[in-house]
């Protein structure tokens, strides 16, 4: 008989597993790596401070739907996307790289506006493009870029040094660019099917914006530094905050208590959800691309954040036996799942994107 | 009547005009930022030496044909090649950032094959590969690499230093790479229309290596150092001879007499070439992916490298004005066109590879 070796699809592994599992045989040896691949960013050592590094990919089709997404903003948040990993490691981004792959058919005025948003964020946040690559593709446009920032020794966030009794906090608000993407995808429809029918996206701007041309909390940054604060643990909530408290929890080996009452959801965002009949708390945990900061930080340091109208206190950190527990609003005890989050268009087969 | 406004087609800019022009209106504010987009990579000033960075993303059927390129050579041709150009500024590749984008077509086992050529070029160069991002595609492989390097602040080697009267010297030899291609190219035609016929590569192993498997030339940089040699411009051959030549003589503005019968190339590589009907130099002159170094140096140095078995001297640095000129084998001077090379299966509308 032959050996019929099976093959392993790429779902089995799970959401986090396939980075992890590919580079487990990979060991380091030059002196200046610090920190290696497994969280927002690399660390590199120099005289100098401390350096971060952080690379993302973006795909047509699966991180952005040309339909409705101006190739401007497509730019911008592909840039907004890959700094962001740099600010959650309490850092100051610097410099960028960006390589793009495109088909024979765009012309050059749609590249042209690509880096009209590339620029437009370059210019926001103080970032030099130092390098890219441009390519052809015999299919759709992928854009993928390497963040570069510095931050002193002292300052720098892992994920993994949040302690039992420190506070759990999140800036801004919640599940807007998920919803943003509802509304999106729904006029989509709408047009697809009757094409002369304008888009209704009336009295939806905000999670429109969050979802279309989101910022990154470079501000947040600025004022930790401002008030002294340095956070035990942080990460961005690009995957929706229940994949990254599971990150936090697994790197800092604590659990959390989180209040479903105490997570921040714009009105419209909260309002949007219902319209859909989605429960805007599942759209907060589990819906992708806001962007914002998931951050513990000592009990110590809650008056120098409390006055924050950018920072809520959601909950806080636990033994590791405790697990991760939602509080509802009800009063009832709920486990939190990871149910991750699928960008824009991807199919469920596909694997999970890793940023 | 309506102004009708015509798109530019992005081959109207020609090679190398692309990223030139996309960037252009960039500018960097960071102190940190020494040299950006123009070079083989960038320069970042660190208080314990420069640091150097470069970008490039490889694309299923543009960089690579899956039908011929085993997943494993795939992914050590996408390291080797992005190192190159560390290597191409005289430094020293340290650092590896890898985001990959693949369908769910692929098993795991094929990633795993993928990553191990990651892991071979990374033992074999003392690379750390510190980070990466994995995601979905709707469509074919794309390999994205960042590759970082370090260098002594007098060792860095850019484009611009060659000077009139500098001798241009060249490692390894040209055109193999593209020879192989045209091989591999021809029985894929034939396994194409009779699916049962195996490959005739036999006889041909060096220049199918050579595009398939290629190596970077740490070990002459590693020698330059040895023999405290600092070339005074130089770049690594991975668009063909002309246009490596095109972009020394630019950026140092300089012109070059080459001489055609000094240009190393293989006895594979030549006799394959005449069995293909193709001229040997055109090949080593416009052929892709050699991943050898071209390099000035004054003539001071030509000691130095006399006896280098790895470097040919093949003409030398003339005045801005002389342009670059071609000595043939029977005597004639010829204008050396930057004719270009566009990768594996690129169509002719693509846009040019920029790397």
């Amino acid at each position: 008989m032959f050996e019929n070796k099976e093959k392993t699809s790429i779902s089995k592994l799970g959401e986090f597993g396939l980075i992890d599992h590919l580079t487990k045989e990979f060991s380091t040896t030059n002196s200046s790596t610090e920190l290696g691949i497994g969280d927002d960013a690399a660390i590199l050592q120099h005289k100098d401070g401390k350096q971060l590094i952080s690379t993302d990919m973006f795909i047509e089709n699966i991180h952005f739907d040309l339909v409705y997404s101006p190739l401007m903003h497509i730019g911008y948040k592909a840039v907004v996307s890959s700094i962001s990993d740099i600010y959650a490691m309490n850092g100051h981004a610097q410099q960028l790289l960006v390589s793009i792959a495109i088909s024979s058919k765009y012309s050059l005025e749609a590249i042209e506006e690509i880096y009209a948003g590339i620029r437009a964020a370059c210019e926001k946040y103080k970032l030099d493009l130092i390098g890219g690559d441009t390519s052809s593709s015999v299919t759709g446009l992928v854009i993928s870029v390497t963040a570069i920032g510095s931050a002193q020794d002292k300052a720098i966030t892992t994920r993994s040094g949040a302690k039992e009794g420190d506070l759990v906090c999140v800036t801004g608000d919640l599940g807007g660019a998920y919803i943003g993407l509802q509304i999106l995808e729904r006029e989509k429809q709408v047009f697809l099917e009757q094409k002369n029918m304008q888009p209704d996206l009336s009295g939806k701007d905000y999670v429109i914006g969050r979802q279309l041309r989101p910022e990154a909390r470079k501000d947040v940054i600025d004022s930790f530094s401002e008030h002294k604060i340095i956070p035990t643990s942080m990460i961005d909530v690009s995957d929706g905050l229940a994949s990254e408290l599971f990150h936090l929890c697994k790197h800092s080996n604590i659990g959390v208590k989180i209040y479903e009452d105490k997570i921040p959801i714009d009105q419209q965002t909260y309002d949007t959800a219902l319209e859909f009949n989605l429960d805007p708390t599942l759209c907060a945990m589990n819906g992708g691309d806001d962007y914002e900061l998931l951050f513990t930080i000592t009990q110590k340091d809650y008056d120098k954040i409390k006055n924050s109208q950018d920072i809520t206190v959601i909950g806080y950190c636990t033994a590791p036996h405790e697990s991760k527990t939602l509080i509802t609003k009800s009063g009832n005890s709920v486990e939190i799942e990871a149910q991750g989050w699928q960008h824009a268009n991807a199919n469920a087969e596909n694997p999970k994107d890793n940023s």
